[in-house]
């Protein structure tokens, strides 16, 4: 083949990336897929509180009952519950995870966020400037929180080795790719990645059951 | 540049190509995406019901009273509810949609499975065969039926004329992105296509409440 035609094959290759990359920008950077799958901890509802709010609806001084280590170490499932109450409605029994923060954190479901009548965006733990506030009620007292609700944004813990086998970085986005009759992908996925991490994807019950996740899927990173 | 360079370029393109099809089968085929977006509707669990099992749960020859159109030509949403009830529980008010169908049908979201204890398969409508039963409760009586209990398979009606706009055809499987910023795609996705549909792409609760899908959202095809 000469020269001329190969640059021809050339110049329709580039063309067809062009046109490919332009109609559908998700595609645009290289398929690159990781061989490990990535275990999944699927979320539901759940309140992180800090030590002055566990003492106006626990009582003074209040320390939390863990009943349930959870997956990222140190952290923990407690039989404390509360209801959380909005304009439109209110949902018992949101589960308290410890240890206490310095800040309170309502993470809800979308549909949560119906039912209580206050819209609350994706983000991720710790990022709540100028997200709502909620009413919290317990057996003690009741808060008015300031700031805090959201729904969790999709992340990916991981340790900083982790992230290094997986050629990703802590703060990084990812698309995550589920298999299953029920597949597909999410955009969008922070690596949060540190020393103190376990692997695994989080996820919320609406994103677990719109793709038939369970705690047997496991997802891939697909950059 | 001497044409051994050329091929040794085009050795590494085809071979970068082959080595990202193999890991990432869905991004094989080439990306192709249609301008327009199609309008979603969110459908809640719901049921369709026999004239025979309308007569056992509401009274011989009851006929059911239609309180909204909904948009598919001929489909409306009923003043009747009815309850269902699987070995872990029962959920209430599920709402009876017209004209009655040969068969009776019960579309569930997936976290409805874990309330009943049922698990139901992902299926297009009417693909019945093998489905699980339920025990339907209406205000005159009960029945408990052999099959018929479905989670939806994501679909997307159209007309024949739709469909060759798009460049799909009746029965084909396609790939929908969601953009936003909790955005992604879902596979598997049945084009539904014949001359008495209007455009638009069902997804249940739970699936438009993962990537935040409301009303004005639309979706885009990509194949």
């Amino acid at each position: 083949m000469a020269s001329k035609e190969y640059e021809a094959i050339l110049k329709v290759l580039l063309d067809a990336v062009q046109t490919a990359n332009a109609a559908n920008p998700a595609a645009a950077a290289p398929a690159a897929t990781f061989p490990a799958g990535i275990p999944v901890g699927v979320s539901n509802h759940h309140i992180h509180l800090s030590q002055a709010d566990l003492d106006t609806l626990f009582g003074k001084g209040y320390q939390l009952t863990p009943i349930k280590d959870l997956s990222q170490p140190g952290q923990f499932a407690c039989k404390e519950t509360v209801t959380i109450v909005g304009p439109k409605g209110a949902i018992e029994k949101i589960r308290v995870l410890g240890p206490v923060r310095s800040k309170t954190q309502i993470e809800i479901l979308t549909s949560d966020s119906f039912k209580l009548g206050v819209k609350a965006p994706a983000k991720l733990s710790g990022d709540l400037a100028g997200t709502p506030g909620i009413t919290i009620v317990g057996p003690k007292g009741s808060v008015q929180t300031a700031e805090g609700l959201i729904v969790a944004q999709r992340h990916i813990h991981m340790t900083l080795e982790d992230a290094a086998a997986y050629g990703v970085t802590d703060g990084e986005i990812v698309t995550l790719q589920v298999e299953g009759p029920r597949g597909g992908c999410f955009s969008n996925v922070a690596i949060r990645a540190n020393n103190s991490s376990a692997l695994e994807c989080h996820l919320d019950n609406d994103e677990a059951n719109a793709m038939s996740i369970n705690s047997s899927t496991t997802v891939k990173i697909l950059k």
